[in-house]
């Protein structure tokens, strides 16, 4: 089958590699009927050292499952499902608490001898805990926010969630990619007031109005930071969502932050220390949390407000390859010229 | 009147300074009945560079009311009260979301023109938000329980409140210092299930079992974190309340919480910078939070519970000196020889 292979920075290839197989009895064979392009996949594209072997990439699909191993339940061949960005048990101590990117027994697409999504087929792990099934005669127009299930909506879900967004309340979301595009959305969904985007670029921010930003701040640094507190009468944000990820995202949030405020992360942070003492963090009483979503918490329940209309994520694809072009998806992606891009195997 | 002034490290003396007067209209002249020397206090003890003018001593106080500026309701001469160490209006937005201590129109006692605790008397700014009267005919028994709602019960109480503590939960605290022993006493009160007490001095530990730790933990650094996974069936703490402030108990906190587990900190924090990445906090989903504790919002609920007997975190209270004594006092908290010492004006 063809496949995505990375072998160093801006070095992307489709190749005929073997089709996956059955390893364990509790795996799965999934035919990928719809995957994308990630924010994170940029990260490597614009740093992997180069490499003989490569890796295998992607992580967010819908497909179609063609073989279950012999202690799979609840899924069938022929079934339409979604897959987390990462496998999981979803029975394991940290999966009943709804932090299934720390299951026992999880993992990530790509990695430990499971390839990629960005593929046509692909093997999926912990296939019973793992895949979610979908109506199989879904309107096809649905198939693109169904997909955001799998990652990058929910992940922006996850942010709004950690942060504990409620009605009345002033949500500021640093960055315009379309994890803070979800974020948006998400914080909107849980009734937040006032929601501020953080961002520059108007097609994005355009969209983020249209997924209920109240407010766009194009300005970045200590001239954001002072026009979010003008905005909240200097008194700060009482939810930060960060959906970038670099230092400056960070510094942003904790000057804008309210004390007793949240900031929720689930940009891949780029660093590894970071302020929190005193003057950052500890002197206002704010809460730092969030990380890599677990999404598989939530797509059950998101799943029906996509397919009753109440929700449209999928608008974050503004572009669409055949898995042949996946290397100019992540070209459109890295160049900014695309938000998200849809690749259809 | 005398009053603690302290002028470098190692140096606190007892001199005669001016009586208080009322400033502000809103402000109270307190009689001091009881104070008592904090952790705190003990890092300009270590650290304070060598000054001329001194820095007025004490936070932590119970009095009697002497005078009342003329826009202060609510309290009357003769009431006897109980001072968060912080001072606060009690109706700035940050207040009434239960964060006096991010008060739009607050301070710190021995700050910005106002005295110390650690003195015969005091004058409080925004006296009607900031003081809480008690039953003047209370059994003097229970006077040192009460001065503990100034800051060091309430502190611990901060911790497990911030930590969300739960029936069932399993909960470490770091740190066997008055606030470590009473966040101990408020998370037993919230019904954690299991309470990993992390600390090596025996008196310490031996009081934190009988405040409701059940399990002690006296080795330190990955040998502490190792003590701890194994205590936890290798999951994890749910909630961990550091009460250190310094960087190794940080990195013993994130080395022991659990995967969407939560770090509440209460020790001052002697650090700026710290993990936050991925292999801290970020990876695990784990939640960062707590501060300078606002005990202002939980003083009225406590008072009844110790009047009740329910709570006695007077207990912490090994040693008592006269203000005359109060060098005495610090050392003998510095030595560690006291755990923590009354100062009786």
């Amino acid at each position: 089958m063809r496949a995505t292979v990375m072998y160093g920075a801006g070095d992307v290839r489709v190749e005929n590699v073997p089709d996956p197989v059955l390893v364990e009895p509790t795996d799965a064979v999934v035919r990928v009927t719809l995957a994308c392009v990630c924010g994170s996949d940029l990260h490597p594209y614009r740093s992997m050292p180069a490499s003989q072997d490569g890796a295998p990439m992607g992580h967010e699909f819908l497909g179609v499952v063609e073989e279950v191993g012999s202690e799979v339940t609840g899924l069938a061949v022929g079934d339409l499902v979604i897959s987390p960005f990462a496998y999981s048990d979803n029975t394991c101590p940290f999966c009943r608490e709804g932090f299934q990117t720390a299951c026992q027994h999880g993992g990530w697409y790509g990695a430990g001898g499971v390839g990629g999504a960005q593929a046509e087929k692909i093997r999926v792990p912990q296939a019973s805990g793992t895949l979610v099934p979908v109506p199989s005669d879904v309107d096809e127009a649905l198939l693109p926010s169904l997909l955001t299930l799998s990652d990058v909506y929910l992940t922006g879900y996850h942010a709004a969630f950690m942060g504990k967004v409620s009605p009345g309340e002033t949500v500021t979301v640093i960055g315009d990619g379309a994890v803070g595009l979800s974020a948006v959305l998400a914080a909107h969904q849980m009734g937040a007031d006032k929601i501020i985007l953080m961002g520059r670029h108007a097609a994005r921010t355009d969209l983020g109005k249209k997924f209920g930003a109240t407010d766009v701040v194009a300005e970045r640094g200590a001239d954001g930071v002072a026009q979010v507190l003008e905005l909240t009468g200097g008194e700060g944000s009482h939810v930060v969502l960060e959906a970038v990820g670099h230092m400056p995202a960070y510094e942003q949030a904790y000057g804008i932050v309210r004390p007793g405020g949240v900031i929720s992360r689930v940009g891949v942070p780029q660093y590894e220390d970071a302020p929190v003492g005193f003057g950052s963090l500890f002197g206002k009483n704010a809460t730092l949390n969030g990380g890599p979503a677990p999404v598989r918490a939530y797509i059950e329940a998101a799943i029906p407000q996509v397919l009753s209309g109440e929700i449209d994520p999928g608008q974050v694809f503004d572009a669409e390859v055949s898995l042949d072009d996946v290397a100019e998806g992540y070209r459109l992606m890295d160049s900014r010229e695309a938000l998200k891009v849809l690749v259809r195997p």
